[in-house]
């Protein structure tokens, strides 16, 4: 029995997680060579505004695609947060974007403000996406930077090469950094003080 | 137990099949409010150029969102059709784009060229899927014209609305054709003849 490893990226629509979860399927599964199964599932809520996309990643087929016990949660926003912190595996990973989700049901959570710092340093909320593809890239063991931007580039309109290189990697940043300071301070990370999103 | 209605869209990378997927999900899930789920799945395949996109339909929550057997194979190039025609239900739907699939594995198929029109019509050899997705619209019972035209608005890019319209459109029209010429024949679809293209 190999291994399974499961996130759901989860938001509003419009915030961009399909898109997510198909660039990270296809970072993993095409250019990494694993396997990889990407579910979205669209039920009532849909209509709601809320959205949802799985990504499973194995070392053997995959025979049952969709994500039982999570290992990641992306939250994009409070109300996803809420709906499915219970999902995540006690050992499991919670990604918030702080600038939406400010009530963390766990003190060990990565806490980073995708929205705010895709506004602030690239006046492009729409951005906020490959922010935390950036940070996801970052914190999870199963997809390399390389690999990750190539995707991104794969998927992302023509002319936004750039920009979006440019978000991944402030992802990658942010995701360092707050690391960084959670093991100096063997302490939760905390949402970065306004006057570090320049170092992103 | 509620309806089930499983499909599988298959072909080369690069034949725009995950964006396929993903807008009829959304057609069917967000305009048409029903339960969808919506899977790909990579592999070593993946590394071959292969593609596939999975989209589960029901009108209750959706437990396995895998296919188990198709209602619906569209098949894009002629290696899906070979591979993947051993998973249609005998009583399924098998469409095929005949500009690559030559070798029909049935008497019972839609045969519609929907890169050629897409050449012929469009210039542009992209559209292809979302005529394949006009064709869908009219030969499956789950989704309205409106919520797939919304769906398609809602995911191509910027600027390419109105060619991605009359793409649909294309579609929707020839598979009314094909399907005419079937019933007046009683006999299986051919390929249209390149002097009908224009009436598409």
């Amino acid at each position: 029995m190999g291994f399974r490893y499961e996130i759901r990226l989860s938001g509003s629509g419009g915030q961009g997680l399909i898109l997510m979860g198909i660039i990270l399927a296809e970072a993993v599964g095409i250019y990494d060579g694993r396997y990889v199964a990407q579910t979205q599932s669209y039920g009532p809520e849909a209509r709601g505004g809320s959205s949802k996309s799985e990504v499973v990643i194995s070392d053997e087929e995959i025979d049952y695609p969709e994500a039982m016990k999570l290992d990641l949660l992306l939250a994009m926003n409070q109300k996803s947060c809420d709906d499915y912190f219970s999902d995540l595996d006690p050992e499991g990973l919670l990604i918030v974007d702080s600038t939406f989700v400010t009530q963390i049901p766990t003190s060990k959570a990565f806490q980073i403000p995708f929205t705010r710092i895709a506004r602030g340093k690239f006046g492009r909320e729409v951005v906020a996406n490959i922010i935390a593809l950036g940070a996801l890239t970052q914190l999870s063991p199963f997809v390399s930077p390389k690999a990750m931007e190539s995707a991104v580039l794969g998927r992302v309109p023509k002319g936004t090469e750039k920009l979006n290189r440019d978000a991944l990697r402030t992802g990658i940043s942010a995701a360092k950094q707050t690391k960084k300071q959670w093991m100096e301070t063997e302490m939760p990370p905390e949402v970065p003080k306004e006057d570090l999103l320049d170092s992103y």
